[in-house]
């Protein structure tokens, strides 16, 4: 008798993560190991609450339209799970429902937190002896995945980021006065995301003309400098700043004290708020702050072909490895050559990913610190490239019935 | 010999504001009437200043491109022309201006505060006796132009923030816990950019759940009562608001202190983040608040191509009339159906359009001021319609060539 599988979407929301979502339901439907394919609604809750969604039906075009649409499908949670040690009881739920279930595999697709769990089942499962093999599939819009060259959902985010900062600063350079424009892109702790928005730039409109990242420590003064340096010569100076920006002390520039998350992650606002005050103390000049907030993570009507496409393989190749005996893994991207892009799918021990975070490298940023180097944009540009046919009705883009979840 | 012809753009930027000037470049060079067609950069200014690119020569690539792009091309000024009882010498000096380029007609591309400019020339040359004819062109993403349907810009504004309120619903939905979404669009002193957001309601996401307009006074109790009533029923709650919402006394409610531009009309920042505080202060429920920004004028890459081609042609018109010999007018829209739907475009005397504001009227505004009507609705949904094809490179929108706007 064959077994089933369970799959489950974790974390914060990417464009392409349901393009994974559904390169796994088409990997099992198309499987000989496989039969049934259940979707857990909320992450690892869904299994702990036996709320499942079976998807083993789903046609081409559910499947299709599936690979196209914002957010998670599936639903999501910020559940992490407790230490073994602390509490096997969970465990022991989870592996319960897998039993009753008839379920050979687990596919989790998520980030940092999500790879923690994968990792956390694997071990379980090890420890009693179980054969449910685990899988990790990779999402985050930070891109700060370690192992793989990047992460499903960051080149979509990148996309739509160059896109609204080449728009934004056509908007600016209307007037015929000087001004400062502060955007605020998300990343706490990696500035992959504020980095990608140097594709903005053309040969007619050097925007975003200066470009902070976290990796580096923010000086307000040298900030001000840096702005003060470009007003004459520029006119409408762009700025991109990452959420985290900090000083040497690691104190974020932030206009509201930082709170924790439930994994212990500062969560940040008014960055650029904060900026766009002090610009206007010490400079007097016309000035203004975006943050571009939750739409460079759900913008699907911007995502980028190859995100897509490398987000379904992901999560295709998962039920194939899985199909081959792997376990304990995540699959990752390894690149092959940048021009022309090409890269190749294959799985890592999920054990030397979870909980790790990948960086810009201090090298992709210039010396001053303001700015990211060639070789930043020789990386980003392919995973940006692309464009997908969205299905509209009456003028917006229409995606998938997520009546499951909401009320 | 054949006359001449300035166009210049005027106000805040929209997407469809080139399309216009696309329009306008177009008619004259098909034009029998007319030789030359300049373009004065930064709206009037540029005429003041003998600061004028020559449009003439423009290929058909180029006007294709141009009526896709973002932002004004010609760049914009905020410069209110002054009482002719006050300051002669400035149209002296326009009109001179005019002379010397062997110039017989003006077109100006902007909303309210432009048509002042129109009309104020307008009456300076039937004063003087010249027969330079001074037309105006619609533009403005608030739509509150008055005599007009609706005006370009208004509609590839509503598809943006229809879709965005769209992806970020499904954004919003995808955790199993209660939550308030704020969402803030701009919109001083009319409603219909925050009511277009109801396009983004399907058959499964009623987001937003509820609307908020400057037509009707906001109190933030109710507020709060809307919201606690629905929070049980729909779990996450999504509410659009104008930056405009002021209470039964006319006060703005917004975080800072409203500031008046040059025209006299109030600067508003902060209504969602100040909602934000009020909701988790009485609620305690999970809140995030989210400014759109200047995103909802430039987009292009979202653009209605409905709205596109109205702004085509109601500055190809606008050399038309002008060819017949009026003066003195903007080009309207007057829809002669809803379903399927249709228009006629003519023109209007400028002087009862210049410095009056459409609302949205009370009736399309449900009883309880928290929602709009289905015959808003009906109004709307043709006006967001039809995609365009963006010329694309390297992954990211590719737009024309403003080097003499930037530094």
């Amino acid at each position: 008798m064959k077994k089933n599988c369970i799959v489950a979407q974790s974390g914060g929301p990417t464009v392409a993560i349901n393009a994974s979502l559904a390169g796994v339901i088409d990997g099992v439907i198309n499987s000989q190991t496989f039969d049934k394919i259940y979707g857990a609604v909320h992450g690892i809750q869904g299994v702990l609450r036996n709320n499942f969604l079976d998807l083993s039906d789903s046609s081409d075009e559910f499947i299709k339209k599936l690979s196209y649409s914002p957010a998670m499908y599936l639903g999501s949670c910020r559940f992490k799970l407790p230490d073994l040690s602390a509490d096997k009881a969970t465990y022991e739920t989870i592996f319960k429902t897998f039993e009753e279930m008839n379920i050979g595999a687990f596919f989790y697709i998520g980030g940092n937190d999500s790879m923690d769990t994968v990792d956390k089942l694997s071990k379980y499962a090890k420890e009693i002896g179980s054969d449910i093999l685990i899988a990790g599939i990779p999402k985050t819009i930070d891109n700060d995945l370690v192992v793989t060259d990047h992460t499903p959902g960051f080149g979509s985010a990148a996309k739509y980021i160059a896109t609204s900062m080449r728009e934004m600063a056509y908007d600016t350079y209307i007037y015929d006065i000087q001004s400062v424009l502060i955007v605020e892109i998300m990343g706490r702790d990696a500035g992959w995301l504020t980095a990608a928005s140097a594709l903005a730039r053309t040969e007619f409109s050097q925007a975003p003309h200066l470009i902070y990242l976290p990796e580096t420590s923010f000086d307000e003064e040298q900030f001000i400098e840096d702005i003060k340096a470009l007003l004459p010569v520029k006119k409408n100076v762009i700025v991109a700043v990452s959420e985290g920006i900090h000083d040497a002390e690691g104190n974020y520039v932030s206009a509201t004290s930082a709170v924790a998350d439930k994994f212990g992650h500062a969560q940040l606002s008014g960055t650029g708020k904060y900026l766009e005050n002090l610009v206007s103390t010490k400079l007097g000049v016309k000035v203004r702050s975006v943050e571009i907030n939750v739409l460079q993570r759900s913008a699907a009507h911007m995502a980028s072909k190859t995100d897509l496409d490398e987000a379904f393989q992901l999560g295709k190749m998962a039920v194939k490895f899985v199909e081959d005996g792997h376990s304990e893994f995540m699959t990752i991207l390894t690149r092959t050559s940048d021009k022309p892009y090409s890269y190749q799918i294959s799985h890592s021990p999920v054990i030397h990913i979870a909980n790790q975070a990948k960086s810009v490298p201090r090298e992709w940023i210039n010396q001053a610190g303001n700015d990211v180097t060639v070789d930043m944009l020789t990386y980003l540009k392919p995973l940006v490239t692309g464009e997908i046919e969205l299905c509209y009705e009456d003028g917006i883009p229409f995606y998938p019935n997520i009546k499951h979840l909401t009320s």
